[in-house]
């Protein structure tokens, strides 16, 4: 991993740059075009996506550079000189608007618009899908674990199974979406987040018995001590010595924080350790529980009145299971000032051609609406259609509208100012807050309209005419 | 990622310190343990594990360090100053035996042994854990691709869905669990693997017409012309061009390489396509194929006799669908030279103590029987025990064997010599040809025999009863 960032020019699928010298030698390199991001399904049965990455994609994209190495290892592959010289020289100079880091988006509307010549534009591709798609994938998924448990806390500890590095970006997706810590130390150095974490099994086992292994760590972290109490057996063994050690806290005037639960059924044994804690005048000592946790888990614990005050999540939040991909493309709209779209089979895969606008409609209640998309130069519309049946419209004449597009990079360099991750954090609550209930049900939540202006209708119809020809 | 390498030792787990601190304060710095790292389940129902990830764990281990800025994060979350100060000089001088990377394996044996001191033991166990479970995952993924796909070419794509930059490590186990090739640029600098890729779908719409923009592309590329043929119609439009190209190349001693199909009826389209090759005496142009597929589909479409001879996969490789994690663990075995294990409910989830060594043992065939573990002190053992089950038992007695943990890592240094990604590619390939067929079918594959000595049945009991007590 020697500086990575010296070599993120190279983190490129291999077609983009023989794509982009075939534009080079066909003296397209001053080409204009302009490319949507978007992605066609919400993930996890969602209503909708948390969309996140996009700081960390920008600054890549402003490192986004070809070395001497760089350079030396495409002409080994065989990429031609000339081209190569251009490339030594590259640096993105075009415009990207995008909707704000930490906006609740929802399928096929674009989300990111990159404009600027066809080689610059075409060169982003991998490192924006990259990046954006598992951010906002992982900021999705905790932001359904957060809806399920409420105000309790929750901790990112997923690190040991994180898709590799994934984990640097995975814990800053997770606090987007709503966490409150993580385990994970160089995220949380890197992006400044709260790292949490006390102890594992092998720090009983170490002790070889319990209760010398929870007073050893009573000693060491009187102020923070969470003791694990399923090494042996949770109620028999874990409890009894969690309660003891408690005790003797409080006679030197300390408070143990929590248990955790790590195994079995965490729904009983919640009920039993709080029946004894409260029992033992401990009711300020709190549960912890983990084990392979998920919102759907989570929210049947919750069900069951399982008294749990915080998770931890690893696994199913780190990798985004079931779904472990956001499904985003990157697809041309205009070339030369002329709108484009990509035809296929399947209806609901045309793209939208066009240089766009994305405005979020209120409704009366000063809720998300509806999204509607706009060629660039509408403004006003009173309707916006379904993107594929015509008779399906909505009205949407008079009511508050909102600009979600904002320009974020402009002539190689970020225009925005940079937030904290718990700032992006807490803008994506605010806008989930505005989102109506239904869509964020998980049964068969309520699709959210996205529509588009009768003038995209026409230019989707005349442009597909015209390529059946 | 400015310089991630300088902060490795941050890319911990927050417990481990917490642990680590505990240890130090209660003066057990220099108290000797040891861990096994295994994982208790085989991904994608598959009856065996590629083991990769080694050499860059080995690597990552030997810059696990403490730069000043690490330090003084640490001390800004409030960990002990005598702490930091031993931190500040850490360095890994422990040993690490470890089966070779490209090895066959499988479930619940130790296929890492980690000895050191109890905090340079315990400060790695997330390093370990989040590179090795990671590319053992991915490399095992593209070995199933690999053994449907035969002798076809298979290209990994999946950097644009990968998790964030997970993709570096991924392309690398890709080629080790047998692809030949990959998208990412970066992964082939960085690891010396081949990397490929030709046009997506906007070249073809930026130059409006299909004809034009595969000529452009042919001229562009004529010793390695692969053109795409769905971006209107495949076979109306897409093949009848492609034909035509391809006889324009012929005129100029050129050959067009391939086309590719990337939706649609991959079947269907696969063979009417070749069918039109042939008619027009193409029969040396290929088809590749892409969309989705993972090695059910790709086996689907082999039986379906449909006549394609490279096959492109993304997000099913890359982020291991759908088992996004491999559950390895990393457990206390030995502490202060004691052996220990961890007891659970679960009966299968109590892990095996005392520092050990693997065997595996070869059946008449000259092919993989059975694996053994065995304490260290052992040598010679007749039978192996089911690690439960005392009354389950297979005779190994004169069995050929092989001593599968070698010493990689010692006193801070990587003792292995490092090999090519393809070489290790090739080892995997060995290794699974003497793996019998019965346990890489896809449906049930046999169980392979993976059993303990009486030895280490028994004092495994021992150990239990005592904890029981």
């Amino acid at each position: 991993m020697k500086n990575f960032s010296d070599y993120i020019g190279l983190f490129t699928d291999h077609y983009e740059f023989t794509m982009a010298q075939g534009y080079f030698l066909d003296g397209r390199k001053d080409t204009k075009a302009c490319f949507d991001y978007f992605f066609r399904k919400n993930p996890f049965k969602s209503g909708y996506v948390i969309f996140a990455g996009l700081q960390d994609f920008l600054e890549m994209l402003s490192e986004f550079k070809f070395n001497d190495e760089s350079i030396a290892h495409l002409k080994r592959v065989g990429f031609n000189n000339d081209f190569l010289d251009y490339l030594s020289e590259f640096k993105f100079n075009g415009t990207i608007h995008s909707v704000k880091e930490g906006e609740v988006v929802f399928n096929n509307e674009p989300v990111i618009i990159v404009e600027g010549n066809i080689i610059e534009t075409q060169l982003i591709e991998s490192l924006l899908l990259n990046m954006i798609n598992f951010q906002s994938l992982i900021a999705t998924k905790a932001s359904r674990i957060r809806y399920t448990a409420g105000e309790r806390l929750v901790m990112d500890f997923g690190l040991r199974r994180a898709q590799a590095l994934s984990a640097i970006h995975a814990s800053r997706a997770a606090i987007i979406g709503g966490l409150d810590s993580t385990s994970n130390v160089y995220s949380a150095y890197r992006y400044d987040l709260l790292s949490s974490g006390t102890l594992a099994h092998s720090w009983i086992q170490s002790y070889g018995d319990e209760l010398t292994a929870f007073r050893k760590y009573a000693a060491a972290f009187p102020q923070n001590c969470v003791l694990l109490v399923d090494t042996y057996n949770t109620l028999k063994s874990g409890l009894p010595n969690a309660v003891k050690v408690a005790k003797e806290m409080e006679r030197k005037g300390e408070r143990l924080r929590a248990i955790r639960l790590d195994s079995g059924d965490l729904a009983y044994l919640s009920k039993e350790a709080r029946k004894i804690l409260d029992q033992a005048n401990l009711r300020y000592v709190k549960i912890v529980a983990s084990n392979q946790l998920n919102e759907h888990l989570i929210k049947s614990l919750i069900d069951q009145k399982a008294p749990i005050d915080a998770f931890g999540v690893g696994t199913n939040l780190i990798t985004g299971q079931n779904d472990a991909a956001l499904d985003g493309v990157y697809k041309l709209a205009t070339i030369d000032e002329r709108p484009t779209l990509k035809i296929s089979e399947n209806i609901e895969k045309i793209t939208l051609p066009g240089t766009k606008r994305l405005y979020r409609f209120y409704n009366g209640e000063n809720k998300f609406y509806a999204d509607g998309i706009l060629l660039e130069d509408e403004n006003e519309i009173d309707e916006i259609y379904h993107a594929i049946d015509q008779y399906k419209f909505a009205n949407i004449k008079g009511l508050k509208k909102e600009d979600l597009l904002v320009e974020v990079f402009e002539k190689g360099e970020i225009k925005k100012k940079k937030e904290s991750v718990y700032e992006i954090s807490q803008y994506a609550k605010q806008r989930l807050e505005l989102l109506p209930e239904e869509h964020k049900r998980f049964e068969n939540p309520h699709i959210y309209k996205v529509g588009i202006s009768k003038k995209l209708f026409n230019l989707k119809a005349e442009i597909i005419k015209d390529l059946k020809k």
